[in-house]
């Protein structure tokens, strides 16, 4: 293992050093990236089983090679994590552990993208390819940080542990698994994770809560083989007319979700978190660019930044049943299938959701078809802490970079580790993200803004630094 | 063309040398039928135009060995027509048109099938392949009893046309413009059609009544592209739950339809009719194991009977949109699509059923989502009279052939030619079918029961010969 000289004792890191390294291989660093792009380590497909693998021997052989130890690619059920570290103090300088996420979504609808989403290339100040900005692109930035400390300045301002996951788009189950019995390796003061976005390309961005997830597969199956709708149409109760009035029954016009009890958890916003979402600025024209939706909507009585960050949804995100090629064809189907997700906010647990879900199916379903449901994902809201010198640190350095202080917000996407760490680690998360709300992640044509791949590092660098000597600070003083 | 020596006067053939011919060569027509099932004539597939020419090429063929006259193959915009003759006899012998359509469905989907769709196999005592019950097994009786005629007795019983559609499972556009602009050609005292059911494998049916149809695409986009359904969901409208709720309001879960001024024409039934209904025989027990589905359903106060051949019905045909491939995506759709047919009876109307429902869709709509509404197939619905001459003598040869009285009913599915020919040829219409209900058309795993290929010729024969002859003798006695 490296250790400072000093043993046990904090050496401050050239942070000039570190940035100027960091800009002077800002081409290479993005080639980089682009090497990281093309592995199609698409999470959910089993066709994409060694691409995954591809991505974590990537992963690895980078972090081993910028100087960090104990590089491990530790198998799972599923796919692999990926840890490393540099323990160069002992204990009474901090540890930062460090998370991102190696999978991607998948790519469908292909023929949307305007190039191929696994063959990265730089449009203007963007560069596209599925997963640049969630997550490899950012996950990136706290490596080329990383590098730019251990080249550049010869070492880190303080300790550092890496944790790398392949799941984030799909179960999560490896890494719930790991976190609860490897508690004394993660250790740490505090947590680092980018992989949210910022409010503007100008304009950085602290997230202090995110949503939780409560995925369900819905199957009906009416009759055993799909009928002529002719011949039995008025006769035989049909599964996808059956499916849409089940559909309609889970959440109202409005966006008011009808299922018994679905709220009851629900934490009202306090005056302090009210103050903090006014604070967030909301320009719906743009919203509306970048969606090129016809207008906004949802629950009436929230604002839209409420209703994004604070209330719960309920969304089909797929349905298919009967014939869907094209033409026409008479069938009376005899299955219809919907993929719908709850995206849930504190203290909504997705276990007792699901529950509630199935409590209400069994309740609403007619007694003319089969229903199932299987819970396919279930990730747990969670709210983080504003009031540490992590957040201090990491607002600081957003400042320095970016000349503006950082908005807080809540988003509504959920990162399943942020509520492992806050059950199972005792630690300080900042989520600190450096996308944009237009990057269309999940979507076609993924993008990331690059200048803010630059000022993303320099931000990191500055907050490894700045977190250091808060400790620091406070060991010779207090 | 072939005249019969004593010309203009009718000329009794040999029932009994014809109906020998058949069953000499049911082996070989069997095998001749195969060979037209394996050609994949799927009428709403761009994919299949060369199918669909061969299919034509082969019946056109197939006419002119047998010694139809006059075979020609008529071009239109879509699919080719094929009309042949045999006017042995002038104006004093009856015509009969006889109608066919050699066009399938699709085959999706394809896994459900235990054998590939367009391989024709005998098991047991069915011939399993797509098309075999809809329509070619059953138009192949009708050639196959011309051919028993001609080559087992020498010439035919009266003057034959036979029309041969290639549309009949998509639009059918052709054969609505050629049929009024040939009236003349196709002039006839009567038309056999056999694209129906029997009641049971020795209970014949003659089918007085169908259903017509309006078929319409419906599409639905919210946001250009898309979207994160974390980092939006709740604030942007979801086409797939709008989708949902509009489904929810064309049809109520009972299976009445919600429609304005959708049941405005539909006629009531009248006394004659509800016995003619209560004397079609109903085993519910039998329909569920035909069909596998839970339970029987639909429309309160109307008897199942009812509610298939005499009330109109709204079936989701397909429906998709947003992350369809297996496993979880968690993506808020730019697009919903559902196709929709409504099943009518008369005096409705398709393209007034069209327009009522677009206005519905106007007015139900929300203004987060864009909608389009396509006419995607019309077809009138029509009841034919049961006191003809034509109808007695199908009669006759239906208890001849099966040792029992037909039953008569109206049918819930389609056969727009019905219509037409209403419309515009002052003629006697038979519905006289030889599929099952458990045919699965439409389905994976179509089939056709053999004995009734081989007693549905021996039925046309006499029904020809017996139709011939009441004529004959009104002008000799009457």
């Amino acid at each position: 293992m490296t250790r400072i000289q000093n043993n046990n004792q904090h050496q401050p890191a050239d942070v000039d050093a570190a940035i100027e390294y960091a800009n002077n291989n800002n081409s290479r660093h993005l080639e980089e990236l682009k090497e990281l792009l093309r592995i199609k380590s698409i999470s959910n497909l089993d066709q994409n089983r060694s691409d995954i693998e591809d991505a974590a021997g990537w992963l690895a052989n980078k972090l081993a090679a910028i100087g960090m130890e104990n590089v491990e690619i530790v198998p799972t059920k599923g796919h692999p994590l990926i840890y490393g570290d540099w323990l160069g103090y002992g204990d009474e300088v901090p540890t930062i552990l460090l998370y991102g996420h190696y999978d991607v979504q998948p790519v469908d609808p292909l023929n949307q993208w305007d190039r191929p989403p696994f063959e990265p290339e730089v449009v203007g100040d963007y560069l596209y390819a599925r997963g640049v900005s969630d997550d490899k692109g950012q996950l990136h930035i706290f490596i080329r940080a990383l590098e730019s400390y251990l080249k550049g300045a010869g070492h880190l301002p303080l300790n550092i542990k890496v944790l790398l996951e392949g799941e984030e788009e799909t179960t999560g189950e490896s890494l719930a698994e790991f976190v609860p019995t490897h508690v004394q390796r993660l250790k740490a003061d505090a947590a680092l994770i980018c992989d949210t976005i910022m409010h503007g390309k100008d304009q950085p961005s602290i997230v202090f809560g995110l949503r939780g997830i409560c995925y369900v597969f819905l199957d009906l199956v009416g009759p055993d083989h799909d009928l002529h709708s002719g011949t039995l149409g008025g006769v035989i109760d049909n599964p996808l007319n059956v499916l849409s009035h089940i559909i309609a029954k889970l959440k109202n016009e409005e966006g008011r979700i009808l299922i018994p009890g679905f709220y009851d958890k629900v934490r009202d916003l306090d005056r302090e978190e009210l103050r903090i979402n006014e604070a967030v600025p909301f320009d719906q024209q743009a919203w509306l660019r970048q969606t090129g939706a016809p207008r906004l909507w949802g629950e009436p009585g929230y604002s839209a930044i409420e209703r994004l960050g604070s209330r719960p949804t309920l969304d089909v995100n797929g349905i298919i049943g009967g014939y869907t090629a094209p033409g026409t064809k008479t069938v009376l189907p005899s299955k219809a299938h919907a993929k719908i997700s709850m995206r849930l906010v504190p203290d909504q647990n997705p276990q007792e959701i699901f529950q509630l879900f199935q409590d209400y199916m069994s309740k609403i379903t007619p007694t003319t078809v089969h229903v199932t449901c299987k819970l396919a994902n279930a990730g747990v809201p969670s709210v983080v802490s504003l009031n540490t010198t992590a957040i201090s640190a990491a607002k600081k350095a957003l400042e320095e970079v970016f000349g503006t202080k950082p908005i807080l917000s809540r988003e509504g996407g959920s990162i399943p580790v942020v509520g492992l760490f806050d059950e199972y680690l005792d630690l300080d998360t900042v989520l600190m993200g450096f996308g944009l709300v237009d990057d269309r992640i999940h979507s076609p044509n993924e993008r990331f803004f690059i200048p803010n791949f630059y000022r993303g590092t320099e931000t990191v660098i500055r907050f490894f630094d700045l977190y250091a000597r808060t400790f620091q600070g406070r060991s010779e003083t207090d």
